[in-house]
């Protein structure tokens, strides 16, 4: 596997601080990324790939340093994408140039609750301002300002990544021909919103968060677990689950007068959660919990879908549901695909038939990679025939 | 509305302590209870009503006092049946004996952890053992022998307290004619495993829960309020949680640094925690979480359900599912109804066809209360007209 590292660049300057949505402002605003494959001359090659809520910049290939920090685990080392991207994978480096990029307010090298304020010598910890999606894709946008990509080829994402897929095509869609949502929505749902908001009450209720400045004590541990476990049975399909979770050895060890452990499903989401902290931060968790729970594509942006995506007549898209998915149900990838379709939109909407649940998109690379390779290959030839039959015309 | 009070009955004695399934035995164990109507001579009309997770033995009417401790709240005060049960009604208290029995480890009067321990003058706290529901059902059999009550005309429940039914009626199968169970199932689902757990979680991470000894401090009020959050989602179908949560005010206070509510839905599940924790023990909802999950009639009676339901032969059934359910989903009946079928039992098996969840047995009398009063008359008055025949015959 080929080793990549990780890049940062400054998104902010003194005299340009980055605005967030709520109308904080930060400097210096640092973003870590990692991109696979060369930028052609025309920058015509160039795809940003978003990943989704606790993941990294670091999709493909192996990188054992990562941001050099406590959550850097082991389970990081490896690209979370890495069947899906790379020479020859459904998005193939040998021909794009892709870029990825941890969030803003993320733990995994760009500037979030956990990194060094400078005005301070600490952590921003609790002050860090609780970021939106539109803040993370807007902090990325100026990501390829800087870069000089004025369009990409293609934004993909899922899930969580989904959602800036999603905010990127709608709000800049000059800036992309092709757009690849996979397993996402439009809104969050009342359920979405209610488990959220069961995750940040059990972050800020654990005695250890301090309202979040924690960095010199114990973590949230206990609340961050139990987090990742209400959040995880999204994740993965019940039966999935159950077969995982007979594989689980049932932990005797119980303080006295407490519950014991009875069922394997019980060990196995213990497990999830108590991994889960080791290899993320609480605030972080906490601020993406809160601007998943805001994302209202409609409200943000003062319109219907349908009306939104009239300006989007020029782009491509290939969308992606998966029938099993209880985190992101297909009936709301249904409605972008019906508001495409009121618009005239030249989209294909493919139902992922797997049983695994929403973390198909992770798992299952066979079942996405050789849609996502046929569309970008096909939609690159043709902006290339063109590009020539332009080129022609002079 | 019928004023009603609390009777207490002892079913351990200093010799026969009260053996619960894990082996501990306790003693003194009192149940409280409620009654209406009355007993005839023949001791032939007489129905158990098993409450549901959070409920009493105060199923109609009004109790203004119930068992005089902290949790009787004016939320308690009527009845949580009194739309089902009595003069009248579904349940017909002129014509039917009625008794309710709190459960034990329960809050509302009978025995549980919030109970003085007699040996130590203190509440059980930690120490009161986790029952099962098998425990909640050999207890309340116990009251019955008490009462001289050989034989039920009825067994009914919902939610949880069809557990209990399933349970009583498969193991005491010559203890009563009919059966009524409403939106129950057989054994707990991996889904219910998993939010059981999480709430189990919620509350023993509480650093006021203090392994369940927390009577002479604060109560671990964060961690039920987040348990009840989390299971609430379940009772309501998530359109009827949204047109309430739209009369929500979001609530502005929130500490700083952290977060700030943002939805309605948030509002209306806090609203919902913080209002039970006023109401019910979190030592008593622990054991009852765990009770739930431990639940598995065909693994606790070693046979599959359609053989231990070959016992049931001489019952008749009338078996109610609630289509919008999420907490015990229609799939759970159906499996009953198979198995029923299989035995060539008479049964009756009712879709009720509300939107509103599984609530839907707490606040939709008209949808049920036809089925069951039909039901409970035909088969007093077919046993009745058997009975004179066999009188006829002597």
């Amino acid at each position: 596997m080929i080793e990549t590292q990780l890049q940062y660049i400054e998104i902010s300057t003194e005299k340009n601080p980055f605005r967030f949505a709520d109308g904080k402002t930060l400097h210096p605003v640092t973003l870590a990324y990692e991109t696979y494959g060369r930028l052609n001359k025309q920058k015509d090659n160039a795809i940003l790939l978003f990943h989704a809520l606790s993941g990294s910049a670091h999709a493909a290939g192996i990188n054992n340093v990562g941001p050099g920090n406590a959550y850097w685990t082991e389970e990081c080392h490896t690209g979370w994408w890495n069947d899906y991207l790379g020479p020859g994978r459904g998005i193939d480096s040998d021909k794009y140039f892709v870029i990825c990029i941890n969030w803003v307010g993320g733990c995994y090298g760009s500037t979030g609750p956990s990194s060094i304020n400078p005005a301070t010598g600490k952590p921003h910890g609790g002050a860090f301002p609780f970021m939106t999606m539109q803040d993370i894709v807007s902090s990325q946008v100026k990501v390829l300002d800087l870069l000089g990509i004025r369009k990409l080829l293609a934004v993909v994402g899922s899930s969580l990544g989904g959602l800036c897929v999603m905010d990127f095509a709608t709000r800049f869609p000059e800036r992309t021909s092709l757009v690849i949502p996979i397993a996402t929505g439009v809104r969050s749902t009342v359920l979405t919103k209610a488990m959220n908001f069961e995750q940040i009450c059990a972050i800020q209720e654990d005695s250890n968060f301090r309202s979040g400045d924690y960095y010199d004590h114990s973590p949230p541990n206990a609340g961050l677990t139990l987090a990742r476990m209400i959040s995880h049975k999204t994740f993965v399909s019940l039966p999935l689950m159950e077969s995982r979770a007979r594989k689980e050895i049932v932990h005797e060890n119980h303080r006295a007068n407490e519950y014991r452990i009875q069922h394997q499903v019980e060990s196995y989401l213990l497990h999830q959660g108590r991994k889960f902290v080791k290899r993320f931060d609480a605030n972080s968790y906490l601020r993406i919990a809160a601007a998943w729970s805001a994302f209202d594509l409609p409200k943000q942006q003062g319109k219907s879908l349908e009306r939104i995506l009239s300006r989007c007549r020029d782009q491509v898209w290939l969308l992606f549901s998966i029938m099993s998915d209880v985190c992101f149900y297909p009936e709301e990838q249904l409605e972008i695909a019906n508001a495409l379709k009121a618009n005239g939109i030249d989209y294909q909407h493919i139902r992922v038939d797997s049983k695994k649940g929403h973390d198909s998109f992770l798992i299952e690379p066979d079942l996405y990679s050789p849609y996502i390779s046929f569309k970008i290959d096909s939609i690159y030839n043709s902006l290339r025939a063109k590009g020539s039959a332009e080129q022609y015309d002079i």
